[in-house]
């Protein structure tokens, strides 16, 4: 077979593949957004369809030979030409799925899907015991999918690649271990100074209003309202539906107003990395993230050092007493972005301020680490999560729903994708430190309203290099420097050192 | 091959096909409620990819091979027998599908949903030339389709039987011709009796408040909202995701109470079939709806039958009063009830009163017709549509868009699919009769608000059959009569005379 034809088909391939994979989006969004209750049943069925029919299309031998016929051609002669990259890619992925057999793949799907509302209604209930099967049938499953891909030391590696590419779990605890301690530090100092800000009375923000101010301050720093859409949903997300396509929902508690429009910023961060790709090369991994940490740092870069910069409100802040007359009388930019800014460990991940937040999703990458290598069982679960808790945060949850029941992402099926939240913290400070190296200090940019040279700054050094390298190569080919915590620690201690006076 | 095994696999893969259908049916709900405008080339993409997978399984060779090692095997001996009913119907979908080359069946995907918005777009601008080059091109699609299909007589035999199965278009026309004597003649006596309701000022019906009234109305006769919903969209329509899960469109006028309600009647028509369906045969025919046909009839039935009844308004206007107090002050009941039934020749079909709707259809059936068979070039669609509506209404359109690009039927690919309207009237009334035999006078259960009689004689004699006969034949079955247009024009003439004073 010649290798320009063999690789015309398996670009055709991989495209039909991207396409049937972006169906599944569509699926999965309804399920977050419109589906209504009765149709939770055939939508596990129609996910576990399609996810068998990926997995027989990426597994399908026509591909081992189409590959076989282009590696070693000149084709791939440059490693980072688009052909080569490609490649690259489709063996490492079509490795994977040939090593795990369909019907794993479907029971994943199926079973998943089902979780998702038990885990949903334990949660409601704060039951962990009714969630505890669930979580056992799928730590197995997902342990039964690590040792058909295999692994070099333990069943996580295999899971955390799938997520990403390259990296090993020895080295993210390393490089875990070293932030802990820092953020550990800086939590306790922050704590210990008994300083905060000004605590203003409660007041309300009516979440059409917070709804409608976001989505303005998301198409003025760039979402392009024409190519996706927001909607309302229990889980914040940013789905990709294909070009053109990319979905945010959002959720909103009218008690808080930071919560709300910080969630926006960073759904618009992925956002921004899904409408950046390029359109030519949709359907081919040039054409996508170039890892799920890559895509949480754009996320985490402008939910953190956008969204909670004081250049960014010295900008926003006016509008939003516009918006909200009675909430904010009275209250100052300055107080206002202090507020935002507070430090106090609490218990819910995903209201957590930036110092603490990655201390809950290093607890999770702990624990679950430990449930895949049987050191921990299912059932044990509450009480290791307590335990770390107070460990770490120096706080423990009252009951199950503000515990270990908080997050969906085990009963999704996703182990080994925490780490990506920090892992994006990491590699979003190493971005950003580059970014202002480059253009200048951002805070003045965003005073004044001017968030297009960074968008087109990633666009140039990120979203359009889709994954012509895995994660930790592109940070050291735009940073000059491999995955690194100081520069996160760095930007932290400067910030909080300030603020609190320390 | 053993004739069990055969059926097993056979019924596995007809599970299968339909859940795959199921995933389009969410890509083709979601293009007319939520899609960003931005997607539209990607949802070509997916939905020509799942019409190309539909039609890869549906003519697979094994089917046939399965097909054959059933047929003639003692597990169809009982010809109405579940078995032999689904065999009989795979047999008919799978002779047609191995007639449709691949390419052809992704192209009409393709063309069509481009086309949709071409549609759209045309009909803004009240445009027919720049829609016309798409017709002409799906026009061509469609015929040749029906030559790969083969046919009796012309070539819509070939379309007519993809919506309704066994119906021939000679039958049809001598159907529809015997109606539309009828209906002419009756609405030229309303006309002539110069006598109509009251008009009342124009009066604003607010929209949320309409959307709000007509889901408790729908969920007051029956409509499940814990197994489907309600969105707001330009095409109002009712599909089924899966069991559980049927989801229906909607649209209002905030100057017209009466068509927004109805709609609302005529889509729960269609629910009611869907959620009526056994679970048991989800994804066989024996689980599915007997034609298209005999789904109008249900929605043209609540619709019309229902809807439009006296013992209805009797039972609902009071609550319609207490909601738009305003809107509705200073009218009866009676004069309501005229004003919803009140017969005039109009321009746009979907609007039309139940006497003249059907000249509407039966205008579309004659050109969609003379389209297919040559005798119409879609350049000369707007004067020979105008010159139809002259003839049979004795009004005209201004303009293309109150004119032949009212309908978005024929962007959409469906041509044989308007009798199916004018078919459902007919089955409509002659279920209502037999109903009505059964029963007692059902206008009576109505006042009461019971409409649970009707859904439960409904679903015993039609949802549960699934597609056990085909439709004509289910409703010789439950009526003891061949399809006759006799029983509505009965009921039209007995209503209309009494109301007219003819």
């Amino acid at each position: 077979m010649h290798a320009d034809r063999a690789y015309e088909e398996l670009i055709r391939r991989m495209r039909e593949e991207t396409l049937l994979a972006s169906c599944e989006a569509l699926l999965e969004w309804d399920e977050e957004t419109y589906m209504p209750p009765g149709g939770v049943e055939n939508r596990s069925e129609q996910l576990a369809l399609i996810a068998g029919l990926l997995h027989d299309r990426g597994s399908d031998p026509r591909l081992g030979e189409l590959l076989a016929a282009v590696e070693g051609s000149d084709l791939l002669a440059d490693p980072l030409s688009p052909a080569a990259v490609n490649v690259r890619e489709l063996r490492r992925e079509y490795d994977r799925e040939v090593r795990l057999p369909r019907k794993l793949v479907e029971q994943v799907a199926r079973t998943t899907a089902l979780a998702q509302k038990a885990w949903a209604r334990a949660r409601a209930d704060s039951d962990f015991t009714a969630f505890a099967p669930w979580l056992q049938k799928i730590v197995e499953l997902k342990r039964a999918e690590a040792e058909c891909v295999g692994y070099a030391d333990e069943p996580y590696d295999a899971l955390l690649e799938d997520h990403e590419p390259g990296m090993t779990t020895r080295n993210l605890s390393r490089l875990f271990n070293a932030l802990r301690k820092e953020l550990v530090g800086l939590s306790e100092r922050i704590i210990e100074s008994g300083r905060g800000p000004r605590r203003w009375p409660r007041r309300t923000f009516p979440i059409n209003r917070q709804r409608s101010f976001g989505e303005t301050m998301a198409t003025a720093v760039g979402f392009d309202p024409a190519r996706g859409r927001f909607d309302l949903g229990v889980h914040p997300c940013c789905t990709g539906i294909g070009p053109g396509d990319c979905r945010i929902i959002l959720r909103f508690d009218p008690a808080d107003l930071a919560q709300g429009l910080l969630t926006i910023l960073h759904e618009v961060g992925h956002a921004f990395y899904e409408q950046g790709l390029d359109p030519a090369h949709y359907g081919t991994p040039m054409g996508e993230a170039a890892s799920v940490g890559m895509d949480e740092a754009q996320a985490r870069l402008w939910e953190n050092r956008v969204g909670r910069s004081r250049g960014f409100w010295a900008h926003f802040f006016p509008q939003a007493r516009e918006r909200f007359p009675q909430a904010l009388r009275g209250v100052s930019v300055e107080e206002f972005y202090f507020a935002i800014n507070q430090v106090r460990p609490t218990l819910i991940r995903v209201n957590a301020d930036e110092v603490t937040y990655n201390l809950h999703t290093l607890v999770r990458f702990e624990l679950e680490r430990a449930l895949l290598a049987e050191d921990l069982k299912p059932a044990d679960l509450p009480e290791a999560w307590n335990a770390a808790y107070h460990r770490y945060l120096g706080i423990e949850p009252k009951n199950d729903r503000e515990g270990c029941l908080q997050d969906g992402h085990w009963a999704d099926g996703l182990i080994g994708y925490f780490p990506t939240y920090t892992l994006g913290d990491v590699f979003g400070a190493q971005l950003f430190t580059q970014a202002e190296k480059e253009l200048g200090e951002l805070d003045r940019h965003f005073e004044r309203g001017d968030f297009r040279e960074l968008t087109k700054w990633l666009g140039r050094k990120v979203y359009q290099q889709g994954a012509r390298h895995p994660s930790a190569r592109l940070i050291e080919v735009i940073t000059g420097s491999p995955p690194d915590h100081r520069p996160l620690v760095r930007m932290l201690k400067a910030k909080y050192s300030a603020l609190y006076d320390l």
